[in-house]
């Protein structure tokens, strides 16, 4: 047996202090936090962590080293190929690499059957990767989480291998899936009083 | 309260039916077989569906419409450059993605406790993106499945996008990516008795 519902109320005063912190310091995702607000306003819920969705360019020693990663530039919206652009200018070594992550909002719920209602609500807005992701004494962690991807190597230690051109194309792509998810995460904001 | 413990023993004999039917057909993916015969021999587990991880060349009309897209090339092991360029050759319309996926494989459990315990066990060998994918009356689901994954543009409606140069660059690092997550199946079938 997990003892998450038994220390619920104590993680959730924990969190949402945590939380507080955060957005005085300025660092949870602007766009995300009135569903933040709306979840945390749930009696049998708490957001723990997340992320609003993003494009980086980012440097990285060889793939899924995710420590020794430098983000060149990183943006929560659709960007200008000028702006990656930029953002590759400023590559010196390692693999270079063009990423799109959907959002994730990681949720902590009070029992079970509140952690599978969020987490059916969540597939059936679109939000198909979301699942449980991890169950211990302190939490029931449910990861809201879309199918929105890209990686694209872009080049090795100063050897750029794709043309501008072809950065004007995954830019296109990458923002395409940025309103894509931007829709979903909207949709869910509207829908998760309903729980 | 779901009553998936209950109803373990006969679903699990009819996902043991499916999968030697599977079998008898050849549509599973070879040199997963044996990982899957560990775990159904395991009483409080077993397989729904499973893929051994892939690198392949995909058209689609646009990014994440399944059920309209088509492989032009699909491959459960490293590939050479001809082979990529081969299926390349076969594009007609719509988006073409060079794609690779980590292995994904479901796996029912009897109770919760034995779901965290196998999830706790893949994440630890290096299946970080493992998760409870679902719970119903039916079955509680454990998906195990790892962080490599490449999806990168090469061109829309007969137009390539990339030089031949750049599509050696990524099918060697899709090959490393490849090489390494059957690395993490080969250490997941020398552990998972341990459960």
């Amino acid at each position: 047996m997990f003892l998450y519902t038994k220390n619920f109320e104590e993680q959730k005063e924990r969190a949402m202090e945590g939380l507080r912190k955060a957005l005085a310091e300025d660092k949870v995702d602007y766009d995300i936090i009135p569903l933040l607000e709306k979840i945390n306003a749930l009696d049998n819920y708490f957001t723990t962590s997340s992320c609003s969705g993003r494009i980086s360019v980012m440097e990285m020693p060889h793939f899924g080293d995710k420590v020794n990663s430098v983000w060149l530039g990183k943006w929560h919206r659709e960007v200008t190929v000028e702006e990656v652009l930029e953002a590759i200018g400023k590559h010196r070594s390692g693999q270079l690499w063009f990423l799109v992550r959907s959002p994730i909002i990681h949720v902590a719920a009070k029992t079970l059957e509140d952690a599978v209602k969020l987490l059916n609500l969540a597939v059936g807005l679109g939000f198909k990767y979301s699942n449980i992701k991890s169950v211990s004494h302190k939490k029931l962690l449910v990861e809201i989480r879309s199918t929105e991807r890209m990686d694209v190597p872009l080049g090795e230690n100063e050897e750029l291998w794709v043309s501008e051109e072809y950065i004007g194309k995954i830019v296109n792509l990458a923002n395409a899936q940025v309103r894509r998810f931007k829709g979903k995460l909207k949709r869910l904001e509207e829908e998760i009083e309903k729980l």
